[in-house]
């Protein structure tokens, strides 16, 4: 079995759980008032060159609907990729969370929003209706949900659109180590030097284990989050356990290794296939992501060979490549694309 | 400085987080797919002698917001002591997780609520008055926040009336085996079999690191709660990780060792002081907590002589045993008790 | 100036206000305990064919969003066509009393649900999806908001697929009144009998004053409901006077002669106006509602001769018949859409 | 039979349906955009003395829980009498509508808040305590719900209090009038003057009909009030018929006129029956409310001839004069109460 699932079904970097490990040394005072996790905001402010507040939380779905929350009142709107995650994998927690927040799809195209479709939606805005969702705040999924990435120019404008209308701008980076590694900025250059007021700034899905984190750029939406993550359950007692395994994820740059390391297998995968005439892609391969189109046949024997992986239809899987993913099973997955192929087309022939 | 502010200023007991690095190995599904969140359903299962659904979360408020709102319609009352850990220290989550839930304080005595004052508490409620709340669950905190501990019958009368009415039965379990070790029964015993219908199933006051988790006897309670605890964002995707801490916790009775520790500790200090007529007792010592109540001048001593502990006002702090609270650190706080009473005598003199 | 704007801008029919000054007699008890309340639950009842229980409530929104969350668990998705009141104009009441539900809009015309888009929704669902919502519901909107209305054959075989799934189904009869009168048809057959399980009746577009009404055909539905609304101050003191308003409204068939009023007038703008070339119905018209696309010239020309209407952009606006939209306003309507159409062709030539 | 369950069972003062009956003319802007309701603006404002914002809503439980959403963010406190409306009476739709907003109870009488109960209660509130709830507001229930008024020096002196904390501070007015009346003040005095933020204008208790009101002091408040009562299903489409009962509500001092009514029958039935030792009063007859203890035979009694009143328990009635409440009625009670204790007086002796 050779698995192409999820980049969360793979193990955790090392490194991270050696300094969970190191972290069970004495007595820390509970709920972030321990040592771990005040360096946590000091690292995090060198790593974005600002000062920031960042949050651990348990995962992704938190980070995102909490952040929401805190950038949109109840009425508010909340624009996004039709293919968000937000708006297709966590249950409605921004409503839910949100008390009533609404998604609202703009136009896009491989799960990235169109900077015109958004100019285009907020021109359609007209003042004064109550009895519409009040436009609130924006999110972008970088990379998106298949795979692509925004460039620094495609957020800026977005991003400036979206001031200019007062709204509020939320990335969610569940794999933003692998945006940042493709695009060679800075993280600073990809969030609050770009608009972005709160990330969900993602690590289990790069060789984290139990947290993410919330990042926020703008000092005045931190104090009552931190409530709001409280009551929300989200505040470990014992958060030097957390924010340990963050710290070592930041630290000599083994985020930005392990990001590479997944976009390389596969951009080494899609380079590889190219040449194959029954195999496309989807979308680009900016990140750790392939979703492919082949014969059903081709599927059905990728899944005989034991390659693990999500079938979005009969016709269309998604591999994902993890930090960890070997050579030897990239190279299994080429070869096994390339052969099954050909028997398609033989058996076409 | 010796630490007594709280069992979660404490680390992690090492086996619990050598689980932890065992199961960084291969893949595995996401989501709680894995085969170590399936083995927690069956050792559980072995643990409370039934079939039960086991729900790992980050955090004992996530456990108790989450099960009450499984327990209770949005216009439910949940019947707690004044001094419930929902009551006092979760931001109302309940109120927030069950979309409006309220929390209504039951007479009692050290935390722990009264069959006596419960049975008026449901007399007093007429029939068919809508203007009201609805009256849903009720809540026991198990040793209660004082530290003091139901004995099995109390647990049973508290159920017996709570079912008569139709209500539901929540435990709060933030120290449940300092409960158990206590009282000598089974896990089942305090549990379904005295009518629980959910458990908040502490670890991390006791040992843990990352996670509590949320236990459901009641099982047609228990799909709706995994989806509610998806939007709630308190599903792990390396759940694996959570599982086998959990694993860990109830392997050879290791969470009734780490308890017994601290209850005996506890128990040693609470014995040694009782002679020391300065100092009073404020709740029976039958858990890991000592509250005591002396005067200001003996608690700025153990100030001054670097205790820490939480002062709950001028003349009574909370003193927190914890599993690995040493017998030094026991000796050092009995003899600075008996040291500061007697210079304060003295002074009286 | 002549009024077209909505059918909320107009007077409440005379014999309603007539009821409610005749309540104004002596004692009653409140929040529905008056002898008004229950008549209104005993006439609902021949009307509907069935036993129902009718809640008086202010407006629409109140009466849509109740009753989806009566319908819908928080994490439940509520299908609706795009166009939809609850979707577009009611500041998404239905995430916020549903505690988090999430509308998805299905495919259709003119603010309808097309069975066949809304089987293809059903079909692409896979079971086991704890990370989407819960599919929980349908919402139909009768008339639509683009003033057409599903033959009775549509309603049940959208309501087919629905119970199938084991969906709830939801009617936003705003308009029900103008969709019976068009269909001939009696109110059973066009809820329960087709398989609603709730209708928000609406009173107040066709000529009621305060309050509209939600009616439940599934008893197990209403209990809770009757809370709901109570905690969601919906229930008056003294409901006497919103008992005594819809008992008007249905005597002696008024609401359907409204209906048929408004219904008439608009089929008569309509039949007139079908031969100018220029000026195009966007929908059928078959209720009160007309949206008519034209040469924003033309437009312009009726907003200069005092014509009040909304326009929903610059060629399209929409005109509302009312019960008391008089012959003499209809023919100046048809007479100035001629005379400008009438200009601007010859402009154009 | 002789009512005298509440002022809600009573009439509706015949000038208020008329002003209804007399907006009937003409079509109106939906929504509040209709002279009547611009009329109200300035009405209000004349009558408080300052610039407000006034929105008529359905009932005093949606003008509570909306004004305290409105003055709380979801995990803030609101302070009430134990005995408050908002707490005892209205399902917990503060919590509710305020996101798990929670009530707490402080100490007084006769279900007014005492001004050194609240002060201890804001002494004892430790800062940076984020696992409790965030002290935010408090609510005054004038008169209260047992009929006691608080004095302007009373009110003023709570109001300080809130205000030296930053909290927000709301005013229970479901019997307004009724306290101005009492007091002589001017609203302003009793409202704004005193540090109110928002005013729950209660009119349905005093002769109204379908509606009260909230009255906004704090100008910023009022928008985000105005977006939410939308959604939450407030806001009548045919505003102009709710607020024309308001207007008449307030003119030429009807309002006034009405509660000066309720309170003399109230306060004459107090003074004549001051003299019969087996009946006391629970608390100072301010308004239109009489709570009296008496032996049960006498309250069997008074059910015996027909007096319909809430029975609180064995030996207490609750007694409501309305503005409708007769000469005849209340020499009827007077009458009765004095037969009935002579019965009881002999049959002891």
């Amino acid at each position: 079995m050779i698995d192409y699932r999820s980049d969360n079904t793979g193990r955790a970097a090392p490194e991270i759980l050696e300094a969970l490990l190191r972290a069970n040394d004495g007595t820390a005072l509970g709920y972030g008032g321990d040592d771990w996790t005040g360096e946590l905001q000091r690292r995090f402010g060198e790593l974005f060159e600002t000062a920031v507040r960042v949050f651990p939380v348990a995962t992704g779905t938190a980070a995102n609907a909490l952040s929401l929350a805190a950038l949109s009142p109840p009425w508010g709107l909340v624009y996004c990729s039709n293919l968000a995650h937000i708006n297709v994998s966590e249950v409605n927690a921004a409503g839910f969370f949100g008390g009533g927040i609404k998604l609202v799809p703009v136009a896009g195209s491989h799960g990235r929003i169109h900077a015109d479709a958004f100019a285009a939606t907020l021109a359609a805005i007209m003042p004064g209706q109550s009895h519409r969702g009040q436009p609130a705040a924006i999110n972008l999924t970088q990379p998106s949900d298949l795979g692509a990435v925004y460039r620094l120019d495609e957020v800026r404008a977005i991003a400036d659109l979206a001031k200019s209308k007062g709204l509020k701008i939320h990335m969610d980076g569940a794999r933003f180590g692998n945006a940042v590694a493709r695009l060679g900025c800075t993280p600073a250059e990809l969030t609050w030097r770009s608009g972005i007021d709160i990330l969900s700034f993602g690590a289990t899905k790069n060789g984290g284990a139990l947290c993410d984190a919330i990042v926020v750029f703008t000092p005045e939406l931190a104090d009552s989050l931190a409530i709001q993550l409280r009551r929300a359950g989200q505040v470990w007692s014992k958060m030097r356990f957390a924010s340990a395994q963050l710290l070592a994820y930041i630290a000599d740059g083994l985020w930005l290794r392990l990001a590479e390391a997944s976009n390389a297998t596969a951009a080494r995968i899609a380079a590889e296939i190219s040449g194959i005439d029954t195999v496309t892609l989807l979308a680009p391969v900016d990140a750790n992501l392939l979703f492919l189109e082949m014969p059903a046949a081709t599927l059905d024997g990728l899944e005989r060979d034991g390659f693990q992986f999500y079938r979005r239809s009969r016709t269309v899987g998604r591999f994902v490549c993890r930090f960890d993913t070997t050579e030897v099973e990239a190279d299994a997955l080429i070869a096994a694309l390339r052969r099954h192929a050909t028997a398609v087309r033989r058996a076409a022939e």
